[in-house]
């Protein structure tokens, strides 16, 4: 089994409307000083077999097709 | 200014019902041999300073504040 870990971020450039509304929070609760809030999602996925290339390229290809939206957001695979 | 990522995952045992929907749709786009997928939240920030303890205390006290809700997630902080 293989784990490893999937970070899909926002692309620069495009709005992160959570992010502000994140960052108008923390001002709220008293943290000042905190800004370029981007927020995105983390996949953590075990996968069968033992070859690690293959791996990537499978979970590559998931990213390509579902779990990153490649239009605005960016993808980054980890093999732990 | 100091950069720092903040991953906020599910604790062990809390059901991951995204994490399942996504097994499934995976599995129907013929990606066999995948398991456990957990989602979870990343947030990058920028804080001002220079000071990189303060801004890892910041951090933290954001995430038990707002970014997480720590009856069922972990956060883990990473200053860049």
């Amino acid at each position: 089994m293989i784990k490893a870990r999937i970070v899909v971020t926002l692309k620069n450039g495009v709005l992160d409307p959570q992010g502000k509304a994140i960052e108008g929070a923390l001002g709220t609760l008293g943290f000042g000083g905190v800004h370029g809030i981007r927020q995105g999602k983390v996949f953590d996925v075990v996968v069968d077999g033992e070859d690690r290339a293959k791996a990537e390229t499978d979970i590559k290809a998931m990213c390509e097709q579902l779990l990153a939206n490649t239009v605005i957001e960016n993808y980054a695979v980890e093999i732990a």
